[in-house]
């Protein structure tokens, strides 16, 4: 009986650990601190920006943030706000899809400046669980980002 | 003192199985998988759709979003963002209540096409957790959306 | 073993309680129902409300949410959006820091009204989690709101 309560509540930790994990992205992206939110993905971790491109490793990662686009951006003012996420654990693997909306200040309000499909694949490391990839891409109508955020990516 | 803890553990996991729930109806709606997104629903579920109408049971609901103008909406670049819910369980039923924004494409940004109120009555069944009612109203200033928010719907 | 998974569980809970605190504000706040906004706080509880001041105890705040300005935006039809906190537990005291976006009726559609910043000072009473203090600040580009949600605010 208390094998099973444990094995049910390691599974509880794992959905609130991933949960955690991303939901961290946005205030370290929004805060500048480049270095904490490329230490959410592992050393050779990938990140696929939609319209952007693919950065490998934390080191492109954080140079990517520290770039002039997003710079520009958290300085104009902004906030990345990202969805609950759906989470589908398998093991010391996970998936997770989410939605990711970019508000950027206009005027006297914010505008959305992207809405994205997120499709995130997650590894448990001995620094607990981090990103191994995530894909973002803008809902823009295309089916790949439909296809991404159903599940149903290859 | 296990007995105790495996009550707690259950209610813990409702609560996540209700949120796991509703975080799939974006994802299934914007996906296109409109047989996936009804099943969301017990077979003869109601979803109350503000400006739209009433729609019972899962053929019903798969054929709304069949339809012309949810079809229109994902192909012309759409995100369903739902909100952390509210839960409030009670045994083997359950209700929720949560945000919805739906974020269109419109020139080089997203505008917030929709934004609502959503009142879930969720039901236990032989296949988990499922949607018995959704009822979302258009948060437009009208007193039913507000009641709707804040519970206090009769 | 079953003492460890008791500890184990109740940092579970105390984040689910958190999350359900914060997760009511919007629904309180868009339904009108200021007293039991209010009571989300300890009865000395602060709410800083970036562009507008700082609010001391249940009373101060429920004549914030009961004034022209609040009033004025729910009758005009509103959505207080909070996104997932990030949760940091320590003892019967925690952290959490979240997005706020508040839409309001535009013409046909919603604007994003307010994107902010939050910080929330949590402390676990014989009431359960209340909130000791809520700053909330404009994501203008300013450097006290990017310090405010990643963490760094002094």
């Amino acid at each position: 009986m208390t094998d099973l309560l444990a094995t049910r509540m390691a599974a509880l930790e794992d959905r609130e650990a991933i949960r955690d994990l991303i939901a961290r992205y946005g205030p370290l992206a929004d805060g500048g601190d480049c270095a904490g939110a490329a230490s959410l993905w592992t050393e050779d971790g990938i990140y696929e920006v939609g319209g952007f491109g693919s950065y490998q490793g934390r080191a492109a990662i954080q140079a990517l943030l520290e770039g002039e686009s997003h710079q520009g951006l958290i300085h104009g003012g902004a906030a990345h706000v990202l969805s609950p996420p759906v989470i589908d654990l398998d093991g010391d693997r996970a998936t997770a899809r989410s939605y990711s909306v970019v508000f950027r200040k206009a005027g006297d309000s914010w505008e959305a400046h992207r809405a994205s499909a997120n499709l995130w694949q997650l590894v448990r490391t001995h620094e607990g669980w981090k990103v191994a990839q995530r894909v973002n891409r803008l809902l823009d109508g295309s089916a790949d980002a439909r296809a991404l955020i159903s599940g149903e990516a290859s």
